[in-house]
């Protein structure tokens, strides 16, 4: 089982060096946040993912969740780690500070979620949920609801779920059924089934907070019909205490291929008592609050996995001794080199290293433009919510499918023995799998990216989003990088407006690959950024490691850009003629 | 949970209209084989795969294997088909004639073969290793071997393993450690633990037949000094009745991430006794005559999963309703079109589709010269055994690594139905992963096709395959389409040629990049060539649907050869340069 270990040092690298995370505080009027507040923070949550949850990540997979008696039970050791979570401030350290939260930058927490990510996807992805659900209550709320419940929310005393999905709608929410009915006292009752309900129970917590997309009668048909409805798992009485038990229960777990310690529900409400959260058929509305947000911290869990999987199989590539290096005996007082020698497997390492550290960058400068959403003046904010609209189907579509990629290769790298539970890799990639489909499957962040952000507005998100990455390339000291990022930026940009004169089938046809397109020309500007920046750093092995990954990356990788791009223009017919009898000649 | 059928019009149209296999088979003096014979074959082997196995595949995953007491127990109704499956003769296809084999051509049986993949690759996988020791004691054992043993196996009254891995040695065999130490009655005593042994116990059958790779004493190191022996689980008395219990015991059933029915064992050899198989210290040729065949079989199992998967997607799009198409109202009497017209489900549907149909074509043509090399005379036996040869690592290392990839795009068109293990479609996925990984990484058959089978012999094996490949293009009816396929091959041909030119350094840098750059353009020829000769098909959904597939080929799939083939002159500096303190910045 590889142990994990949160890379700090590259972490503190992009916080410092090539964010100047220190100066965007003080620009942003946080002057309390400097580098030593967040090395302190980076350190404390490194301790607390690798010595609380990661080592309960492999043993949570072997036990998963009980269902007994309409209990959930979760593995052996859980509940403890999140009760010291809690008690250490993590779980509030975003929430408003109206309500005991910290307010802190995003930029600050996004590394320690990536952590969290890396060390135990299962047991984070509870919190996540709730974190989710502290942006809708706090956004869309009335005051009632907040002092209720936000404060409860925010420590993690609660926790909170989405429940969006029923058997047969997914994708399309409009064909949701549960319905909602409204009491006398303000209050609704809800019914229906809704499935997929992460953290639908566990053994955590008093209450759980569940926000539930439900319909009212007489309302449109699809979307705009939608109201959300915050429904506690009990009634909290006006003294704070809580009283019954809603009318609401856990129908099933369900059996996963993975994030098998993640007690995903079947969650049945019968008439339960729930409160509206915002307006009346502006449900969905409410609903993206927390599902934007959501979408970005799955992508963080792509690159958490991703982590965790290099890691594991760095490890291994050096201890692992089999055959002789084609360049020559490499370590001759051994029976054989260790496959770390091994061309084929130093190109699986460092495409491993090159997506994950490339990812991190973009993750990292998606949390400063959410710093700058959160705290700037309104026209920068305005801006930076472009920015951060454009760039989540990207963080969500590209990094949970490289996360499932990259932990393919860590098994690679291990051979048979990847294949074995206790090893911990196969864990991974199978953890790693579900991040591709919840949140909006792939499919559908590509088709948000190609019609809602970047056609819909004709590029307005589009020309925001390369603002920020001019200014990168602008800051790039060598000549011949700045121009080779130049050359990145400009065919990117200038096929991205070529696109948004498509109509919407071609856009359909061509999305997935816009997506990739995308990404792996992101990172390529990125890893350009970063190779130059680090050229001032002091630790040797930034220095050099920063510059030979860049070279590899735009070597071996950023050529993929080429096969996404070639298909972005050649339409749908190919997709659309052939008949439904021709797919298996019946 | 997907209904497999056999795509049995798919395996027709390949088997009779594009192979001709009829003429190839009197070609070889193979009189009693024609179109009726190949067609019962394939409807009987259809019916056992559909009814017989691929109903307990899901429930297989689930009980798993026990090991109680040392005896292995195999999940409900596992014995039963086996028992089925040997009296109908269908483990008997292959063997020879003399020990009651039906001695059927490979051709006629890897059909069959892909549909046991399909249907249940826990299940198969046990026959399948019988099939290699069969060829290995038919090819290298003694007189006496064969009388006792061969028989047995060709019925499957007895199963076969394959005893190499040990913990400390995987893809170096060199390293192997498990002794061998000679009686005096001509029997050997073997000593030692091998890990990941498919079948290495189970409850179908009264014996088991372990061929042991294992080293005698006072022999050269490395592979030099390695002998092969058939340790029998009990041994057999001289009226061939079955004796005492071996020296030799069930460690553990290991834990996978799929494959859980099939019983994966740590198999201790404790002074077992066991007998020669060929000559001493000339195990690993004999090795590698079961090797070679598995490596083909294996890549056969990507073929059957990739299958399995999308039928199962395919039926799903067809029947899930999720919002409208983008190209308009498709289902106007339903609430939802269903997702099948999504160009977005359309394009990973024909991705599934012509991967899968294009794998299945080269591993019909492989078996064809299998053929050959079986039963053609001499010149032309030897120069298909060399096209075999070259193909081997093709067909393992693409089409497991395309079984991986297909079987999650299945998984992506279930959305987050697609991680619900009673769906069927993730078990695929983790059935199939292990595919990559065992006789030999496709790591390892990268580098044997672009070291021993590529450069070795400057191009001679190449050269056998390209006339393979030439004589496809040169049927081709339709100029446009053959030129298509010309240039194609010319470019395959020359770009191997130039890297047979390369040092062995740059070459294990190219070797991944090699192997799909290879494949790719392989399967681009043999979709025009099928997509020609299925203009004559009078099977409506053939013709059409084969010409749109290619044409989908050639735009979507075949580009991402440039990808490969951009890295394959890249050298391996970038690989070697990066110092081992810049992967983790330690």
């Amino acid at each position: 089982m590889p142990q994990y270990h949160a890379p700090l040092i590259d972490m503190q690298f992009l916080m410092h060096d090539w964010l100047k995370i220190s100066e965007h505080y003080h620009t942003l009027g946080l002057q309390d946040f400097d580098v030593d507040l967040v090395n302190e923070i980076l350190s404390q949550g490194a301790k607390f993912a690798q010595d609380a949850i990661a080592p309960l990540n492999r043993e949570g997979d072997e036990q998963s969740c009980q269902l007994q008696d309409g209990k959930v039970t979760t593995p052996s050791g859980f509940a403890k780690a999140y009760h010291e979570y809690i008690a250490n401030g993590w779980n509030a350290m975003l929430g408003s500070a109206d309500y005991d939260g910290q307010d802190l930058p995003n930029s600050m927490a996004v590394p320690v979620h990536e952590m969290l990510n890396s060390a135990n996807l299962s047991w984070r992805l509870v919190c996540m949920l709730t974190e989710s659900a502290v942006l809708a209550v706090t956004k869309h709320g009335d005051e009632n609801l907040k002092q209720t419940y936000l404060a409860k929310l925010i420590s993690g005393e609660w926790t909170g779920t989405m429940c969006l999905t029923e058997p047969h709608a997914g994708s399309d929410l409009g064909l949701l059924s549960t319905k909602a009915e409204s009491n006398s006292d303000g209050s609704y009752r809800i019914s229906g089934s809704k499935i997929f309900i992460s953290g639908g129970d566990q053994d955590w917590t008093d209450n759980i907070c569940h926000l539930v997309l439900a319909r009212l009668s007489n309302v449109p048909e699809g979307i705009k019909g939608l109201s959300l409805f915050l429904v506690p798992k009990f009634l909290p009485l006006t003294d704070g205490s809580l009283g019954e038990i809603n009318q609401l229960s856990v129908g099933s777990i369900e059996k996963k291929m993975g994030l098998k310690a993640c007690p995903t529900c079947v969650m049945n409400f019968d008439g339960a008592t729930g409160w509206l959260v915002g307006e009346e058929n502006k449900g969905l509305a409410c609903m993206f609050t927390m599902m934007n947000d959501a979408r970005f911290q799955v992508g963080l869990q792509g690159l958490g996995i991703a982590e965790a999987s290099y890691q594991g199989a760095l490890a291994y590539a050096r201890e692992r001794l089999q055959s002789r290096s084609p360049q020559g005996v490499a370590e001759p007082t051994k029976k054989a080199d260790s496959i770390m020698h091994q061309p084929d497997v130093r190109k699986m390492l460092l495409t491993q290293k090159t997506l994950t550290e490339g990812s991190r960058a973009l993750a990292y400068l998606y949390a400063q433009q959410m710093d700058i959403e959160k705290y700037a003046e309104a026209e920068q904010a305005h801006e930076a919510a472009k920015v951060i609209a454009f760039l989540t189907p990207i963080c969500k579509g590209f990094m949970t499918d490289m996360g499932t990629d990259v932990s393919s290769l860590g098994i690679q790298i291990y051979g048979g023995h990847g294949y074995i539970r206790e090893w911990g890799m196969e864990q991974l990639m199978r953890d790693s799998r579900i991040a591709q489909l919840y949140e909006g499957t792939n499919g559908i962040q590509a088709a948000d990216l190609i019609s809602r952000k970047l056609a819909r507005d004709k590029g307005v998100m589009l020309t925001a989003t390369l603002k920020v990455l001019e200014k990168l390339v602008g800051d790039i000291q060598l000549p011949a990088s700045q121009e080779y990022a130049k050359n990145i930026l400009d065919d990117w940009f200038s096929t991205s407006k070529l696109i948004t004169t498509l109509d919407s089938v071609d856009q359909a046809g061509a999305a997935y690959d816009y997506m990739h397109y995308s990404a792996y020309s992101i990172l390529g500007i990125l890893w350009l950024s970063m190779a130059d920046c680090a050229q001032q750093s002091n630790v040797a092995s930034i220095k050099s490691g920063k510059a030979n990954a860049c070279a590899f990356y735009l070597k071996r990788i950023l050529p993929r850009r080429e096969g996404f791009k070639a298909n972005l223009f050649n339409g749908a017919e190919d997709l659309l003629t052939p008949a439904d009898n021709e797919f298996d000649y019946q």
